[in-house]
């Protein structure tokens, strides 16, 4: 019980290839114990019941925690790819956007715990201007059309363009932006070192010498159906906003285009024939969504991206997006630990701020929605509901 | 000077044949003295010298007043074709929604003065529950076939399809709604006995047969540039909403759209393709007019129109429809002449209400921001400038 570890990229590691991004108890945990602490706790059986199932087998026949890790690290300098975690001056800040959305039911709204990411670009830098193009997988000739077409003058004008990294809509976007030789960003549903689908290793070659692939998965993670759902909560808070290009009735991309709307993002889509099964979900949402703007070419999208009125933003009035927080604000918010509840000079002393300070700025983020009092005088994130 | 006429829709008849709906010298002059007086003024030449200048030589050169509604009335006969003017029973309501707009330069906003109708039903209760189905002339067959489509199913739902007559998109919902044996309207920019275009005269036999055809104008007259646009107005004001199907970058049927929205009425739109130029101008519509919805069958048509919330209703905040007023109110705002400014009395004796009942109706159409007071007690209708 012993070759424990001694830093936190580490233990996010070593927790992400335990257990699934999104767990409540082992946020919970994390929040408590720290990484460090959550790990020794998983290995010395000092957890709920259901994360000691969850992640029992593993622990019990793996590897210690610290050769673990090692072997971890070892497979992702394999691959040529780095670990981001939460403070690292390269970890996008729109992502904690995400804290805001954690809610015990909805697993997918809680934050990555950390990054895998393949690729020279600084994550945080390429993102800053960036925007989702996704869709339909069995995309019609049109929607690849339209998608390619939109994906390449948005990276003629600086926009990085972030997608699934899927067959159809999201390969037509990536290889649209390569086109023209701008940015453009992979999330994937699997490992960094076997993208997923592997009809698309051409494009993902491509990708990592000239945008980044991102994954929350460990190297060797095989892909899966929650994971394709977990990536899409990336995808909508690592961007500005959202296109969909093609949606059939049931599409995924729906669900991207929820996150983004939850996340206060942009939402839009480009509109397409009414006989098309394929435009259906696109319709749909439109339908569904009032705050959803429809656009026919990037000019728009930019428009629409940077029109930041509240009629084109979904977002619920009283959201302010975490980008929007001053630094002491930012700080506290990422020190509060998710789902958990936390006394002020605790957080203080977790963002590295002044007693005084922080009591004042945990004030203003308890005016602007961010978190709430407690009766005993400590303080927890506040879920918001969508809507 | 001397054979005049003794009655209003004669009178209406004869104005109408000499002077083009929606001028704000003439429906001022038979606020002031009524449709009678107005044909005494133009042949006693007692008119504004622009008034003068228009109906000159026509009253020079033609018939006495008398004569000339009798030819009128003959034409009308010969086509089996009847005149409506306000206050008749199958006067449909909602055209008075056209007073709140009237303004000096939009000539285009005013009511109709009387029209000439043919068919056997009653306007008014065709109307009731109506939608226009509207779009570019040079439609794509997939416009003709979404537009044919929407209205059959809309008008087996049993809504009267408004439409222009024109070739293209008009023509298709047409032929939609009496392919399935249903009610429709054809609101013409030329005389109800020439129908235009020539092309779809089989289908105006039809109409007449199964539905009404409708004109602005006297029969013989041809259609003209600004007859187009006028009787654009009109299928906004006749119906409940308004869905452009296919329009062309600046094609006609986005001012019906713009009417429509201003009138307080639903405006929706089926998408297409953004490839294709004749969605252009519908996707402009949706970018422009945020009230704008997305529609893609005749259920959510009909969702829309019913769903009558705030934010699906494109009406100005401050704006009551016609439809919404009670009876007196509705006979002030019909006695009120356009434009005229009038004293209480004179127009409770007009709509035949008590001078007591039409000073507590006319607060209230204060209130609601139908008419305004000036200074020295009297009334005159507000217009509403459209957003």
């Amino acid at each position: 019980m012993n070759t424990m570890l001694d830093n936190p990229r580490a233990a996010l590691m070593v927790l992400s290839s335990i257990v699934e991004p999104g767990d409540a108890d082992l946020d919970d945990l994390i929040g408590e114990a720290g990484p460090v602490g959550a790990v020794e706790a998983l290995w010395s059986g000092q957890v709920t019941e259901r994360l000691a199932r969850l992640s029992g087998a593993t622990v019990a026949a793996g590897p210690d925690p610290a050769r673990r890790a090692a072997a971890l690290q070892e497979a992702t300098e394999a691959c040529g790819a780095r670990v981001l975690i939460p403070g690292d001056a390269d970890w996008p800040v729109r992502l904690c956007d995400l804290y805001r959305l954690g809610e015990d039911d909805d697993p997918h709204l809680r934050p990555p715990r950390c990054l895998w990411v393949r690729g020279e670009g600084d994550l945080a830098a390429v993102c800053r201007r960036s925007v989702a193009v996704v869709g339909a997988r069995a995309a019609s000739e049109y929607g690849k059309h339209i998608a390619g077409w939109l994906a390449a003058d948005l990276a003629e004008a600086g926009h990085t363009v972030v997608s699934g990294g899927a067959l159809g809509i999201d390969r037509a976007a990536h290889q649209g932006a390569l086109g023209r030789g701008g940015s453009t960003v992979a999330v994937l549903p699997a490992g960094v070192d076997r993208p997923y689908p592997r009809a698309n290793q051409a494009m993902f070659d491509l990708i990592v010498q000239r945008g980044l692939a991102v994954s929350e998965w460990p190297p060797g993670t095989a892909p899966a159906r929650h994971r394709f759902l977990a990536r899409m909560r990336v995808i909508a808070a690592l961007t500005a906003g959202v296109v969909v290009v093609e949606a059939a009735r049931r599409s995924g991309a729906l669900h991207t285009a929820e996150y983004a709307a939850r996340l206060g993002r942009v939402v839009m889509f480009t509109p397409g024939p009414v006989t098309s099964s394929l435009s259906e979900g696109v319709h749909r949402l439109a339908r569904q969504h009032r705050g959803a703007r429809l656009v026919t070419r990037a000019e728009e999208v930019i428009e629409d991206l940077t029109g930041r009125t509240d009629s084109t933003r979904s977002q619920p009035a009283d959201v302010t997006p975490f980008e929007a927080l001053t630094a002491v604000e930012q700080w506290l918010v990422e020190a509060m630990p998710r789902g958990f509840i936390a006394e002020d000079t605790r957080l203080a002393a977790a963002a590295g701020v002044p007693v005084d300070a922080a009591t004042e700025a945990l004030q203003r983020l308890q005016h602007r929605g961010w978190i709430e009092q407690i009766n005993d005088g400590r303080w927890r994130l506040r879920a918001v509901t969508g809507s």
